[in-house]
């Protein structure tokens, strides 16, 4: 038995099973927790697959977490990858956890996944999998020690068991009432269901099923799908859908002759935020190619017209011309709030070193120099390459990370320096240093942070630490302090973004996404370079999706693509507005070797498009009515063609190549001779059901697909679930 | 798609999915056999699992066998370790093989499982998983060309179709059956049965199923037990029992006073073999630990007598006084040869070192020199510890491997000389050498080699090579020359009897099964020693099972079972008589330190016991009773107690302490108040069916263990296939 069970939830376990043991290293060393001995560990006698421990619980439990002690020193045997696994029985489990011990000597925790289903999993086995130390190939895989927490409580857990016991049943039933219908065994289908009171789905499905594969009436199935989409009933499937992008370049209306006096000019590091009451995008500065600016224009959506509120701030009492610095806007109070910013080297003197702070008032047109040097109020010190959020609610402004500009002699006397995370109060004018650049937040230039106004979270992202390219992906509560990590970057995988410091990064809050439009790239042994691709991360589902990644560099193609979509930049501005679902893009660099100068004054909005019903409607017909021409074209040639030239070609998408040219071979089979049938294949196998029941259950199980899960019958097949030894 | 598909039975196909790639090691190169080309191979990106490659086949085929081509030089890339899996789609696979790549250039070819229920199965897809590369874990796994080959003709291939569906139709179904019979969905079960026509299992089975079950008629469900044991459906299970060994000691029937003249003395390296028809063993020769001995002595099991038939067989025209000689006897023309011996290196003169061959004439009671020296007659030089089997059937001698003796100046000058494998034709006194030592054939001493009469198999296992301990096991096959490696010794498997250069075999060719009796172990890291642990290899299921294992070292413990079991011995002699399924053994030595010159005189038979049909039919009652005793309880203590005492305690095994005990503890149960029921289980919270029906239903579970396992309901549960996520 574990020792220390005196603390409350810790789960008390035994060794159950175990892969295999070297001399004295026996499995259940992992009880006690003596970092000092190297001989406290479990530790296999080999590193071949499968290596594994089982542990069961002493009774029942919802296993919160897991524990694993070390030794004090890193250590070859440590394991660098892992699985856990868990379930009321030892044969049965599921993946609770994948992840990885560091080499060190500190204790680390790890979170399991506790539910499935949205209930809680009871586990009586937990099994643990090492798959990989920290050690070249010929070191075993060692666990020091193993603490499991959670709730053991019977009144907790008994629920549990009885729901997963509830659960399973009914989805065996399901499972069997999926299959007898397949098989058309229909009087055992009416008893199960009779007996167990269990659906199968929706009823407007059982309802589809009758229609279309058992009276073949394609008409009222058509109906049918038309009522489900009215009822919503697609709406799950279509938000699981990617995104489209869909760019339109915006044509600012002329002001005047001069475009210079009606449109902000070309420059990158600039500035832009969005008062999304009123739709206006405020932008700032940044630099031309040649210089840095200091001017100050508004676009107002609803009129599509820029105002140029100053040319140059400074002269108002604003800010100078800059670059790289960051800017928010609290659109409750109307108030923009400007810090940082990059000085050349020859301008690092100790005068132009102090990080000066300024808010604009939008309603009175007025800037206030909040103070000449934040870091001596206790906050940042000059900084570029930051980044700045708002938290409207709490009237506080989060900065983190952002290169330290010093002076040129002392720049080169060590390393250079990073921001930490600061927070600054508005109302009190009240800077706060949450934390100093540490192994725990590691500090950054060109990395993402976005703040979650519901969840009250910091969202953090990818960066560049000297020349380390970070991966990572984290969140900070700004109220409790905590930070989780999401990924730490360490993993390989190509469905991430790949480390970046120059990908601009947007919130939804409501939709709960975070979207990433990547520019420069830091790819694993390729040059950097610049390319297009868009990302969204979907908060909920811990999922990232890529939208779509354009990798065409010729300037040719790009010339071609001028009006439909922006070509490749890094240091532009992109700014959402969450409520109306719109991005606005501005400007940036080209990352043109031959013209390292030019620098871009385009305009774009990004609308991210999905499926909409009426296009999924349209597929569900377009796939019944190419169906039912198959069964016409069987027994009726002519109406078939008639049917196919009516009904078929009036709903198919012309605009889609592949449907098109399926369309156009559809009246090719019907002068096929009856003797050119392909290869039986499983299904032709199992032809003792009626003549189309096979086909119209596989067009069934298509249109399910569209439905929510919830819904439908099993995915799954009883048959696959056969075991064949 | 594969190149060279000219080859008739060669099967194309090409890669389907796969888990990576590293910059242009595309999958697409394991078409073709490059093998000068360090570029033509797939290599993963990293060796973190899972990595794998799925091939399609173009149609699909019953998949034979897989050859994997190389590069031409050894290769830290190559696969140490992988498995194969196939199946008709890509998710739902079964295991073809496990195994791994020697790291060389030579190609290798595997033969893939290809039958499932005695039917062949028929895979679409085939995957290769890659577990472990040759080198250290930087490398990744690399695969340079693959060639798949099997039966894809349609005609054979449809059938075997055509039965895997139905099959898995079939186990759907009567998994459903089982269900619905444990939960008590009497309608749907019936109607399901009525339309589908499948049986859940043996019509007995039903019948104890609804006696049990249903009426809870304890006497006639144990009517049925005894009629199922009678029509031998307990054979099955009786069979896949390990046996019990029996060892009894036999004591000769005195022949005169001095038992030097009744009984051969002590001694080890002895060789000793049976008449099958007289039940005669001979036994000739030995070491008594002083001096080599050439006694030839006779026992008649059936007189339980031992007749000396010389005292030294040289003085008769027989062979000198020799030990680690080998000896066979064909019991059809009653004939005994001798063949080899030991020389101690002061012995090694010229003359010595001739392999003389003698024969003894057991009706005649003559000694034949049959030659001087095998070796001018094209047979082995002079040998020992070498093996040697006889063909009764085709008169012909086997041996294979020995050390070669040569003399003291010659065998300092280079390695050991090990013998290699020979053919000596008895009629024509003809001598041929089949295979010198060489890789494909490792020669060896202290082996084991069998003659299978009815497989026409040598089968060869273990032994020792100067310093190399040799764990594989491989049959050839004397018509044929075919070699055949059931495993090579290199997987570690504590399920297979260590890697010994001493251990005696015997081969049942009726029962299909391989005997070891082991000696002297070499075990990993541990120091040579002697205990005794014997395993049976059951060749139709190629499965090794340890039949028992005693690791007692003391002279005390030893001492006491010296009635009882043999002490642990080496250069002891076991024969095996396969008609009356006896073992015996006699001498050895005993390797004790102390006294190394000891040796042993002891004579044992063995006897490898199963369970009887009666013991488990008093088993089935004993559970059959139990649990009638405790429904009994629940209603009527009175009545219990008294079935108890008088029917339960009947048919108590009293010698079983386990059964005795719980047997005891059952009378307890009989005053346990109704509220100390234990914590609620799975089985609890399903109790919606009446009141004994799960309990019941269980032990019947329990029963069904007993009967063979294609006449019995699925071993496994629906509800435990319901994916969980």
């Amino acid at each position: 038995m574990a020792e220390n069970c005196e603390e409350k939830d810790i789960l008390s376990y035994s060794i159950c099973r175990y892969s295999s043991f070297s001399y004295n290293y026996v499995p259940e060393n992992i009880y006690s927790d003596n970092s000092k001995d190297q001989s406290s560990r479990w530790s296999s006698d080999s590193n071949q697959p499968p290596q594994f421990l089982t542990l069961k619980l002493d009774r029942p439990a919802i296993v919160e977490n897991i524990t694993f002690g070390k030794y004090e020193k890193a250590h070859v045997c440590n394991l660098k990858k892992f699985k856990v696994l868990g379930g009321l029985n030892d044969e049965h489990m599921i993946e609770l956890f994948e992840g990885g011990l560091k080499n060190d000597h500190i204790a680390e925790t790890f979170t399991l996944k506790k539910e499935i289903h949205d209930n809680l999993f009871p586990c009586r086995y937990i099994k643990i999998v090492p798959l990989q130390a920290w050690g070249p190939s010929c070191f075993n895989f060692s666990i020091w020690y193993v603490k499991l927490r959670g709730e053991s409580n019977w009144d907790v857990v008994q629920p549990c068991l009885q729901w997963l016991v509830t659960f399973r049943e009914k989805e065996a039933i399901r499972l069997c009432l999926k299959h007898f219908r397949q098989r058309q065994f229909t009087e055992a289908y009416e008893a199960l269901q009779k007996r167990t009171k269990v659906s199968l789905e929706h009823p407007i499905l059982t309802e589809l099923h009758s229609m279309l594969v058992k009276h073949g009436d394609f008409e009222k199935s058509e109906d049918l799908l038309w009522q489900a989409a009215e009822e919503g009933l697609f709406d799950q499937y279509i938000c699981d859908q990617d995104y489209t992008p869909k760019w339109t370049p915006i044509e600012p209306l002329p002001n005047g002759d001069n475009p210079s006096t009606y449109q902000p000019g070309m420059r990158g590091g600039h500035q832009m935020c969005l008062d999304l009451q009123t739709e206006s995008l405020y932008l700032f500065g940044g630099w031309d190619g040649n210089r840095d600016l200091s001017d100050f224009w508004v676009f107002s959506v609803p009129s599509k017209e820029w105002t140029c509120l100053s040319s140059d701030t400074h002269k108002e009492g604003g800010p100078n011309a800059r670059s790289c610095h960051k800017m928010c806007l609290d659109y409750e109070r109307k108030q923009i709030f400007i810090l940082g910013r990059y000085l050349d080297a020859s301008m690092r003197t100790a005068e132009n070193l102090k990080s000066d702070f300024y808010m604009y008032d939008i309603t009175s047109g007025r800037w206030t120099l909040i103070t000449e040097d934040t870091h001596t109020m206790g906050g940042p010190r000059l900084i570029y390459d930051h980044q700045m959020v708002i938290d409207i609610q709490k009237q506080t402004l989060y900065l983190f990370g952002g290169r330290v500009l010093s002076s040129v002699g002392s720049d080169r006397s060590g390393e250079p320096s990073f921001s930490g995370l600061y927070a600054y109060h508005i109302p009190t004018n009240t800077w706060s240093c949450i934390m100093e650049d540490s192994p725990t937040l590691k500090s950054r230039i060109g990395h993402s942070m976005l703040f979650h106004s519901k969840r009250r979270l910091l969202y953090v992202f990818a960066g560049q630490r000297s020349k380390e390219y970070l991966n990572d992906f984290f969140t900070y509560n700004v109220d409790t302090g905590q930070i989780d990590i999401i990924t730490d970057g360490t993993k390989k995988d190509s469905g991430v973004p790949s480390a970046g410091f120059t990908q601009r990064a947007t919130i939804d809050p409501n939709k709960d996404e975070i979207h990433v439009l990547s520019g420069l790239n830091k790819e694993k042994e390729k040059r950097e370079n610049v390319k297009n691709s868009f990302w969204v991360y979907s908060i909920k589902k811990n999922r990232w999706s890529c939208v779509y990644r354009n990798e065409n560099t010729g300037q040719q193609y790009w010339t071609k693509m001028q009006n439909l979509e922006p070509v490749p930049r890094f240091a532009h501005q992109l700014v959402y507005d969450h409520i109306r679902k719109v991005h606005y893009l501005f400007g940036g660099n080209p990352g043109k070797e031959s013209l390292p100068k030019i620098r871009l004054d385009d305009f774009w909005v990004l609308k991210l498009c999905r499926l909409s019903t009426e296009h999924l409607l349209r597929q569900c017909k377009y796939l019944l009515r190419k169906y039912k021409f198959q069964e016409l074209a069987e027994r009726d040639p002519h109406a078939a063609m008639l049917y196919l030239q009516n009904d078929l070609a009036s709903i198919v998408d012309h605009k889609n190549i592949q449907e098109r040219e399926e369309f156009e071979s559809l009246a090719s089979t019907l002068f096929r001779s009856p003797g050119d049938e392909t290869e039986g294949t499983e299904e032709t196998i199992l032809a003792d059901t009626s003549t189309h029941h096979m086909a119209r259950t596989e067009l069934f199980d298509q249109l399910v697909a569209f439905f929510p899960e919830h819904m439908s019958q099993p995915k799954g097949n009883l048959v696959d679930l056969i075991p064949l030894t």
